[in-house]
């Protein structure tokens, strides 16, 4: 089983996703897509002009401020657009895909944290009526009924909060998340770079493999957003996960290339004999 | 089992459908939602500047002029916020829901008309790129795997056309269609009236009773939009549907109250006892 999670930036959507649509229509196991949606979100947001507000924490941390107007454009965006025409191409390629939000049969719960604390434009500011939150359970009782009876679950944020409102939880980690749960043999992070870089100005200097039993090489060259990814990796193949590849949305047959090496591979040395 | 269809006027959606929430919370006996979404559609049209336009065919027949990006609007509107605010809510009430659009799973599937004439504004016009169209086939499978299974399916248009492309058609023919192949006890659709008005501007000349088998001096008495109405209610009876109800959706209970008589309810005299 995979989940095959794809990003939300604009290159990946702009071909409309037949890309992936011919390689779905090809794969013989059972897939799970969960996808982003950030580049619509935020053209949806400034045409209603509501431009997106990005607050850092104390700790360095960007959160994009989503008050209940902004939480409707990303039902919009997420849930409406992108879900539904990915789901109308994958339909078209003969894929029997079902779109679904994390709100949808509880699939994803998660903690909402209404009052934002943090330095807007290098004022402190404190926000209240936030609507981002923490993906703090996923039951994937819904996505393995419709998998046993041949559907391809195409799954979105929000997920919903405890008070029963939508909440703004983070993709990848919903991807995370219910890959560890359904004990997926490969966890695929499309993106719009070719895979984890030593520099990331620098897409020559791709990491192919990351030997998960001995990651400390690999996460000592990365830095930034990359370290977070590649421990997100290793979390989730210590909980069962097979393999973790991040690689590149925008050319054709990404899921082949993937599945034949493209991009970086996390897994445990070995681990390609065993399976 | 029930098909409920809400209507997606702007009077229904603005108590955010926590009345129909606390009745689903309470019925025992499986249920459909179809919901509608005009209103939000026409509002995030106006807002994308992309105002309503409306096309009179030479048998006066009004239809919504739907070119890619409006398509994009409704998408966002049905499917994005109306559904999964709906579902939202519904799941706060401790309704199991899962919410679809008619593309999903291959439930709605229609014949796209591209060319759309007709007289805008008094001019003839002869508009292409047109994403209305007609429902032609509804696959009950997926709700029916989905109610076996204890989820209250919230289903919405569009569905998806033959090429591969989300079409817009209409809620009610949704329902209609869903209630028909489902063999529904019940269909009641919800609106911003209190149920068929003899005068449709005197809510005090409400048709409580309409036989189904000798419907002629209701629809003697019925002008215009309202033939359409109960000739689509009685079609569905022929068909096998138990009961329709027309009834008030802005008001506390509208479920309780239709099922305990207020509104105009559809039925063959006789089919009370018999059930």
């Amino acid at each position: 089983m995979l989940v095959v999670k794809i990003g939300g930036g604009a290159a990946i959507g702009e071909g409309g996703y037949t890309n992936f649509a011919q390689d779905l229509a090809e794969v013989t196991e059972p897939v799970v897509v969960v996808h982003g949606g950030n580049a619509e979100f935020s053209q949806l947001s400034r045409q209603l002009g509501m431009p997106p507000r990005m607050i850092t924490s104390s700790s360095g941390r960007v959160t994009r401020y989503t008050d209940a107007a902004t939480m409707d454009a990303m039902l919009m965006a997420y849930c409406g657009k992108v879900n539904k025409r990915l789901v109308a191409t994958l339909r078209a390629a003969g894929v029997n895909a079902v779109g679904l939000s994390a709100i949808d049969g509880g699939i994803g719960v998660g903690r909402r944290k209404p009052v934002l604390r943090g330095s807007e434009d290098g004022k402190q500011k404190i926000l209240r009526d936030d609507h981002a939150g923490t993906l703090e359970a996923v039951d994937p009782s819904l996505i393995q009924l419709l998998l046993d009876n041949g559907y391809l679950p195409v799954l979105t944020p929000p997920a919903l909060g405890e008070e029963g409102v939508p909440i703004n939880v983070d993709g990848d980690k919903l991807a995370l998340a219910l890959a560890t749960v359904l004990g997926a043999d490969g966890l695929l992070f499309f993106s719009d770079t070719p895979g984890l870089l030593r520099d990331r100005d620098d897409e020559t200097t791709l990491i192919a493999e990351i030997d998960a039993g001995s990651p400390e090489s690999a996460l000592a060259a990365a830095g930034g957003r990359m370290v977070v990814k590649v421990e997100a990796a290793l979390g989730a193949i210590g909980r069962g996960v097979g393999r973790v590849i991040f690689a590149d949305g925008r050319i054709d047959h990404p899921i082949r290339a993937a599945l034949n090496g493209q991009g970086t591979t996390v897994r445990r040395a070995g681990a390609v004999a065993a399976r």
